[in-house]
C-alpha cells in the first residue's frame, strides 16, 4: 500500500542522529585538526568513538559485521540526517568511498576476505579506497576504455597501470583495484577486482590532486600499479566479473551520495531560509521580496522531490530490484537539485553566501562535484534515453 | 512504513480504467460530436453509460451516492490512467470543475442538499460550475477583492455581480457562487457560498469565452447575477464561511488536477519516444542523438516526480492533514512538468509536432492553462515562501 | 567603428512603417476576411495597395524589381516595426515564404526567369512556395535523405516524390522544387532547384495540414509530384547546386524570420507590462511583486539580445560574409527567447491571457513553430558544436 | 550607422593586449608570489611595469593622468582581452575597485584632490579602496538603511561607523567613504564621499574576511571608523551628493566588470572546448555527444550576446547616456552567463574540471561572486521593472 510512514524504530534512530549531528558534530566543524582532504586521523577517531558508543556507528553494514543492518529506506532517513554536517558521515561511518566498498564487500567478498577487510573497516579501524577511473585515455565513462591490465602469470596476478581520481587513497589500508583481464571489455566482462593491500610498495602515489571540495580524508590520487604481484584469493568473486560488481556497488552508492548531499541541502536551506526572514531591505524580510521567495519555495519543492525519488528508489533496491534507471534518474536529480538549492542559498545571503561567514560557502563547493562523480549526469542521461526506446519497440502508442 | 506498493484491488481497477481508455474512448477522440467546448451530451451520455456498465464511474464520490469511493491514493493511480485521453476523465465523471464540486458537497452539504444535487452529479445526469473568480477589479488571485455581494433581505439573500471564467456555466445545472456577506474579507472570513440553479433568469451568461483549450463542456464564460433571490436552505454550510470550503474543495481539486494532465503528459512523452526511436536521421534514429535524448530523460525524469509528488500529498490527505503546502508544491511542479513535458515532445516530433497528425498539438494547448488555473505559479510560490519562513522563526540555524 | 546608430533615413522609414502598423493594420486584426490559413486575398490586396501607396511594399527586394532594397540592418529595423502586427509582414509583402523566395531569385535566377516570377512576386501580384521538407523518410533536418527525384530525359526533366509542410502552396503561382538529380547527395552537392507554374495539374494537394498557428495564406500543405516534366529553363541556377542556394536563401530568411517574430515578441511584451502596471492584487500592481517584475525583466533582457544579434548578423550579412555560425545561433536563440516572451505574457494576464481577450494568446501558437522550422534548434546547436570544435584545432589554448 | 567594426587603432591595441597576456601574464599564473588575496606587491609592480613598457597601463584613465584615455567600446576590446588571465587587468592597472575609483575621481574630483590621489593611482604606485556596503542592518542593496554618519563639527567631520566587503582595503593608500550627513537619506541624497589616507589609526580593520575566491590583493576586510576627522577639502565633489557619485562609479563599473569577466569566461569556453574536440569516449570525441556539444553551443551564444549587450551598452556611455537600464542589463546577463559558460566548462572537464588542472576551477570559484556584488540580479531585476511599468503608463498598446 503506498505509504510514507517512517517507521517508529527509524524515526527514533533518527532522532538520536540529529541529536548526535546537533550535538557532537557540528560543533567540531571549526576543529583545527582538518584540512583540504578532510579530518585528521585522531578527529575522526573521536567522533567514530562517541557514534559507535550512542550505536550510530556504520549503519548500512550488517549486524554480524557490527554494523546496523539498515536496510535502504532506513538508511535514507537516516543518512540525510547525518549529512547535515560534512563531518557526519564521517562520524557515523558511511561517508564515500568506505561505505560503497563495504556494501561490495558484504554482497561478493567471501568469509575470509570479509574477516579480513570487512570487519574492521565496519569498526572503522582503517580506511578503503576503489581505484577504477583512469586518466585520458583510459576509462572515464566509457569502461570499455580500461587501460590497466591483470596478466596471469606462475606467480600469481601482474598489475600494471595508472588510476585517478582515487578518493582516500592517502592512509586507505585496503585497495579494490579494476583491472582488464581479457582483451577486450564486452558486454560488461573481461575486467576484474582486487583486494590489495594499499602499502604495497608497487603501489605509488603520483600526485594528490586539488580539487574545490574538502571533505574526503586521504584526498583523490593519482596512482600508479607497477608489477604489482597478487594472490589468486584477493580476486573479488570471479574473474572477469568486474564490471558487474561495479554495478553492484554504484546503484546503491549512488543513492547514499544522494542521501548523504540532500542531508547537506537541507542545511543550506535552513540557512538561507532562516537568513531571508530576518534580514531586511525596502521595507520588509528580504523572503518576502518575490524574487527571493521564489528561491525558497524552489529549493523546497526540490529538497522534498529529492527526498521522495530517493525513498522511492531505496524501496525498489529494497524489493530486489536493480533500479538502474531510478537509480541513475536520482543521481541526475538530486545532483542537479543540491546544487541548485546550494547556489540559490548564496544568492540569497548576498555578499556573505560568499564568504566563509556560514557554511554555505563551502557547500557549493562541496556539492557542485556530484554532478560529475559516479557518472556525469550527460552518461546517464544518454543510458536512459536508450532504455526508453528500447522499452517503447513493438509498443502500440495511440498518436 | 514507507511503501510505494499499488494494492492489488486498486491495481486491477488501473488495468480496467486502462483498457477502457483504449478500446473505449480513445477510438472516440475524433467523433465529431466535439467542437472548442469538448464533447458533445451525446457523445458524454454514451461514454458515461459505458464507463457506468464497467463500474468505473464517478471513482471519487463515496459509494452511497453512486461512486467508487476511492481514496486520494487510489485516485492518483485512476485518474492519471483515466487522463491518457482527454475525453477519459469526461467519460469517467471525474473531471473539473465537477469532480471538485461533488467532492466539496459530499464534505460540506446537508443530507437534502445533496440528495438534490450531489446524486444526480455523481450519476453523471446533471452537469455543476463554480462562480469564484471575477473579472478585474474583482477577485483573482487575491481573495479579499471579491466584489460579488449577498444581501440578507426579508426574502432572502439578494445576489448582484459579475464572474468569469466560470467553466462549463452553459448546460450546467448547478451553479456554487461565492458572494461577499459580510463588509470586509477578513481572516478567510465574510464571503459564501450558495447552491443555485442555474436556469434561474437572474442569472446571464455575458459571453463565451474563446480560450486555447477545448476540453470543457460549456466553455468558460462571463457571466452576471442580477437581483438574483436565493433563499435560506441554498446557503453552503454556514454563513461567511465560504474560502473556508474553497480550500477544502481546492486542495484536493488541485491534486486531482495534477492526476489528469499527469496522464496526458504521458501520453505526450509516449508518443515522443515511439517517434524518437522510429524516425531517422543523420545516420541513427533521432532519439539516440544527445540533443533529442537528453530530452526525453528529462521528461521521463518529471513524469516520475510528479506522480512521487501526487501519491505523497495523497497520502497526507488520506492521513486528514491539510497539506496546504505540498498541495501547492504539487500544483507548481505537476504543471510546470507537464507543460516541459509536452514541450518537448513537440520539439521532438519536429515539423509533425505543430500539427494535428498527433494528440500533441492539441496536449500543448491544453496543458499550458494549468500553470495559471488554481492559482498561478507565482501565487501558490510567494504563500510557500511565506509559511517557510515562519517555520522558521525561533528555530536556531547552525551556520 | 562600433555603433549603434540607425541612420536617420531608416529612422524615418521606421516610424512610417510603424505609423502604418498602428493605423491601417491593427485595425484590420479582426477583419472577418481571414481564417486559419491567414488573411483572404481580398483583404491581402487591400493592405498591399495602402502600403504600396506609402511607398512599404517590398522593402527586401531591389528598387529595380519594385521593392525598397535596403540592406539587411535596415531591414533588420523595418521587419521588426512590421511584425509588431501578425498581419504586418503580409500587407508589406515581407513575409515568409515569399520575401525568402524572392531574395534566392534576386540573387540566383537569370534575367528571364526574373522578369517572370520576380517582379511579379515583388509587386505581390502573385505568391510563391518553396518545396523542399519530406515527409518520413524523406529530408527533414537531414538533407541527404532527399528522396524527390528529378531525371534527366528527352523531353525535358521528370520529377516524381512527395512533400510536406509546404507553406503557402494553396494559391501560390510559382513553386520552387528542390529535386535529387544526382544519385546521391554529398557535400552538398546532387540536387537542383526547379521554377514550375503550380497550376500545372501534375502536382497534386494530398492535403492541407491543419497546424497551431494561422498566419500563413495558403496553409502548409502535403503535396506530390507524379510525372512532373518541366524544361530545361526552368532549372534555377546550375544543376546540382540545390543545396548552395538553399543556403542562399536559408542564411538571410532564418534572420528575417527572427526580426518579425522579435516584432510580435515586443507586442506580446507590451501588452504584458501595460497589464502588469494597472492589475492590482495584494495591495499593489501585480508588476511590482517580485514574481511578475522578474519575468517581465527577462522579457525586456531577451528582446534587447535578440535585436542586438540580429543586427550583428546582419552587418556581417551586408559585409558579405556567409555568417553561418551567426545566422544559426540567432535563429537559436530569437526563437527560443521569443517563445519565452510569449510565454512570460501569457503568465502575466492570468486567466484573460488564455483566452482571445488579448493577442498573447495567438502570439503565443504562432511563435513556439519559429523553435522548429528552419531547422530546429537541436540541428542547429550540433551543427555549431562541430565548426567550434574545428576552430580550436592546433590552437595552443593555456590551461 | 549599425557598425561592429573594430576601429584599427584599437585592434592593433587588442592585439599588443592579447600577446602581453599570452607571453608575460599567463606564464606568470603559477608565480608563487600570489596567496587568497591576489598577486604581492612585488609581482604585481613587476607585471604593472612591463604593462608601462608596452604602453598598455591604465587604459581606462585619461593621458594627462598618465594613462590610455580609452572610449568605453575601446575598453569593451581591450579588458576583454585582458580577463583573459585573471592576472591580466592587476596587471594593466584595470582592476576592481581602482579603476572605478580612478574614473569617479577624474569625473568628479578637483583638480588638488586628482593630484593627489588619481594620479598616483594611475601610475600604479598605489591603490584605493571604497568604503560603501555596510554589515546588516546597514546599508546592502538599500542605499536608505545607511548608517554609517559622518557629523560636522568645529573641527572638521566626524566618521563613525562600520563597513564591510571593502576590497582591497589591506594596503590600499585611499579610502573613499561614503557616510549619511543628513537624518535621512531621500530621493538619492543625504550621503556624502570622503577621501581619507588609508593609514589614519581612527580607521580599524576588524577582521579580512575569507571568500570563495582570491583575486583581489587586500582581500575584502570589515573595517570601522572610530572618530576619524577628516577637514573639508576632503569631500569629493558636493555635501550630500554621494549617492549621486557612486552612480557615476557604478553604472561604468558595472560595465567594466562585465568586460574583464567575459575575458575570463572566454578563457573557460576555450579551455573547454579545446579538451571536448580531443577527449574520446564512447567511440568519438566527446564534444560530438549531442549532450556536450549543446552546452559548448550554448556557450558560445552567451558569449557572443554577452559581447554585443557590452558594446551596446559601452556605445550609449560614450554618447552621453546614463543608459541604467542598459547597464544593469549587461550585469544581470554578463554575470549570469559568464557562471553558466564556466560550469559547463567544469561538466565538459569532467573529472578534471574540479581540480586545479586547469584554471576552470579557479574561474569557477571567481566567477561565482559577479551574480552578487555590483548589486546582486534580484535587486537590478526589480529597479528595471519598475522603470519599464512607468515607461508604459499613459501608453496606448493595443492588445
Amino acid at each position: 500500500m503506498i505509504d510514507f510512514t517512517i517507521p517508529e524504530k527509524t524515526e527514533k534512530l533518527k532522532e538520536k542522529t540529529q541529536k548526535f549531528i546537533l550535538e557532537n558534530v557540528i560543533p567540531r566543524e571549526k576543529d583545527p585538526r582538518q584540512d583540504s582532504h578532510g579530518p585528521h586521523d585522531s578527529l575522526r577517531k573521536e567522533l567514530n568513538n562517541e557514534a559507535k558508543s550512542l550505536g550510530l556507528l556504520s549503519p548500512s553494514v550488517g549486524k554480524e559485521w557490527g554494523g546496523l543492518g539498515l536496510n535502504m529506506r532506513d538508511m535514507s532517513v537516516i543518512f540525510e540526517a547525518s549529512g547535515y554536517s560534512l563531518l557526519g558521515p564521517q562520524a557515523m561511518n558511511c561517508s564515500a568511498p568506505d561505505e560503497g566498498n563495504m556494501h561490495m564487500l558484504e554482497v561478493v567478498a567471501n568469509k575470509e576476505q570479509k574477516e579480513k577487510w570487512l570487519r574492521p573497516l565496519a569498526e572503522a579501524n582503517i580506511r578503503s579506497c576503489f581505484s577504477m577511473t583512469e586518466p585520458s585515455p583510459g576509462a572515464g565513462s566509457d569502461p570499455t576504455m580500461l587501460k590497466t591490465t591483470a596478466k596471469k602469470t606462475s606467480k600469481g596476478w601482474l598489475i600494471n597501470g595508472e588510476k585517478w581520481f582515487i578518493t582516500g587513497f592517502n592512509g586507505a589500508k585496503l585497495n579494490i583495484i579494476m583491472a582488464k583481464t581479457s582483451d577486450k571489455i564486452e558486454k560488461g566482462f573481461g575486467a576484474t577486482m582486487f583486494l590489495v593491500d594499499n602499502d604495497d610498495p608497487a603501489i605509488k602515489n603520483i600526485r594528490t590532486q586539488n580539487s574545490m571540495e574538502s571533505s574526503f580524508p586521504g584526498g583523490h590520487c593519482q596512482i600508479k600499479f607497477k608489477d604489482l604481484l597478487v594472490s589468486e584469493d584477493q580476486v573479488l568473486g570471479e574473474v572477469g566479473q568486474g564490471y558487474k560488481y561495479a554495478q553492484v556497488r554504484l546503484a546503491p552508492a549512488r543513492l547514499t551520495h544522494c542521501m548523504r548531499w540532500l542531508g547537506a541541502a537541507q542545511r543550506a536551506h535552513d540557512i538561507a531560509t532562516s537568513y531571508a526572514s530576518k534580514r531586511y531591505a525596502f521595507g520588509k524580510a528580504i523572503g518576502e521580496h518575490g524574487g527571493l521567495a521564489f528561491q525558497l519555495t524552489d529549493s523546497e519543492i526540490d529538497i522534498q522531490m529529492s527526498r521522495l525519488f530517493i525513498w522511492n528508489t531505496a524501496w525498489l533496491l529494497d524489493q530486489g530490484e536493480e533500479a538502474r534507471n531510478e537509480s541513475s534518474m536520482s543521481k541526475i536529480f538530486c545532483s542537479e537539485a543540491a546544487f541548485r538549492i546550494v547556489d540559490r542559498a548564496m544568492q540569497t545571503l548576498g555578499g556573505m553566501g560568499i564568504t566563509d561567514d556560514t557554511l554555505v560557502e563551502r557547500l557549493f563547493r562541496e556539492i557542485r562535484p556530484f554532478r560529475i562523480y559516479d557518472g556525469p549526469s550527460e552518461v546517464h542521461r544518454w543510458a536512459i534515453a536508450k532504455r526508453l526506446m528500447k522499452s517503447v519497440v513493438g509498443k502500440n502508442v495511440p498518436t
